[in-house]
């Protein structure tokens, strides 16, 4: 059974079938909290709770951390933006976590952003130190990841795709939504990672439903192993695994030619795409198996211009 | 005047004319260590001194820190690698601090490398925290910036080229030497960064000779201003400035075109450019002004193919 943990500002708790219940420690971070696994598995055995509902919840990964992503991860995606999966190699970007906003906090575009963009993501929540050099395999994988948490890796694509590095186009302010749960797995539950179904919609209207297995181009397995080769990640570090087809940014009817200026492309996007997030949209996101074993819950933003 | 100083495994130091003049601290991080600006000026009138080449000297950052970079910051190099500085954006890209090494550490090629290459640069060290959304200015930029390092972004051509992403190919580990001397500067000093010439040879080889004014496309205040638009930076982070043309990397002779095939390219790299750095190879990196005003002393590393 998989362990939900909430965060507020005075507490951590866990998701039980009655409630919220307190955990009884004085983590300050996330790295803090997972190093005391009996705690929190008592309040898992808590009958003493309070509704999920009154709790002003925040995202359940402390900041400072790493967040680590993986560009370019679904075949559909690849494909939708104008490139071939096949030639696809397994590439990471690094986001800044100040960019960490609650599962419920307002996206706020700044001001010169003009085209401002979604991605549904799941992120592996690092369990204990993997440093550069260690040899991840399918049998301790389960080591590395404890958990998983639903994020949205916000993107400013006008800057995305005039920079090219990824770097600042993503790390804005409330540009990555992490929550609401921190899902701790078990290597069993681990392996159902294919089974997980990404949606998000805006305004009610969906615009990504993808499930992984099928789709996804570098599983958890394969990103470890690639990431061990140059980064250490901590306990509290995040790994986002990339987004399936349904963002704004699309070249299918816009699609830029080899040597299409940027300019035109990017001014096409903003003309003809009605995609790209307004002032007040509502953007809503699951993470799930279609039983139901494994949910990271619902988030829910609101979209700001400043 | 500027100070100097020099870190070791057990201490930190300022060079004198005189010497090595042990600081008086306890601080674990470069961050603890610039707290207390009376202790290293105290230092600095020190006659206690040891020979400097009796120490062996560590980076002067200790890690970890956020390593931030700009890319394709010098006309020269832009050029150089088939580019236009006038389309050419203010663009940052992260490397893993995992990835620092001393001023004299090995540079380690990883097994499946096959283009390593070097980039002498100037890192600006962070002085006290910048928030997102603070105003930078020249007159308040010495407030932010307490100091210059000498650095050296190696860079693995064929990951960077194939991922497009900068992150991985920039940070495995020994990828950024560091130092040897943390030099602070204050604001008149930083008024000279444009004077700066940053030089690099390869087994006595000149390989990078420019002095940054008049070369350089978004200098310091214009860097900290666009990355306080979404990266925090605290005391003791860095932030790189870009390097001059002369890396193996260019295009010249081996222009790709349009639409050349990556894999063309690289190869061409491969064959036809000797410059890639070999098993053996000694790099030996200065950054001072002319006068010598401001020195921040001469880095030396060996490459070894692992």
């Amino acid at each position: 059974m998989t362990v939900s943990i909430l965060r507020t500002a005075d507490a951590w708790w866990v998701h039980t079938d009655s409630g919220a219940a307190r955990i009884n420690t004085d983590a300050a971070t996330t790295r803090e909290l997972l190093a005391d696994r009996a705690t929190i598995d008592a309040a898992a055995e808590s009958t003493d709770t309070v509704p999920v509902g009154s709790l002003d919840l925040l995202s359940p990964i402390t900041t400072p951390c790493r967040v680590v992503a993986q560009a370019t991860n679904f075949a559909s995606h690849v494909k939708d933006v104008g490139r071939d999966p096949s030639k696809t190699p397994l590439t990471f970007f690094r986001k800044a976590s100040g960019s960490v906003t609650g599962p419920f906090g307002d996206i706020v575009k700044p001001d010169h952003v003009t085209l401002l963009d979604y991605e549904v993501e799941i992120a592996l929540v690092v369990g204990r130190e993997l440093p550069v050099g260690t040899e991840v395999t399918e049998a301790n994988l389960a080591d590395f990841v404890v958990g998983l948490v639903l994020t949205n890796d916000v993107s400013a694509r006008d800057v995305q795709i005039t920079k090219a590095q990824f770097f600042e186009s993503k790390s804005y302010p409330t540009f990555t939504p992490v929550g609401p749960a921190l899902v701790l797995v078990d290597a069993e539950e681990l392996k159902r990672f294919g089974d997980l179904r990404l949606r998000l919609s805006v305004n009610d209207e969906v615009r990504q439903d993808m499930v992984v297995q099928g789709d996804i181009l570098f599983p958890p397995v394969q990103a470890l192993q690639a990431l061990a080769k140059f980064q250490k990640v901590d306990a509290g570090d995040l790994v986002l695994t990339g987004t399936p087809v349904g963002t704004a940014l699309t070249t299918h009817g816009i699609a830029p030619k080899g040597d299409m200026d940027l300019g035109a492309f990017l001014s096409a996007q903003a003309e003809n795409n009605p995609n790209y997030l307004h002032d007040g949209d509502v953007i809503e996101a699951t993470v799930a198996t279609d039983d139901g074993a494994i949910n990271l819950g619902v988030q829910r933003n609101v979209v700001v211009y400043k």
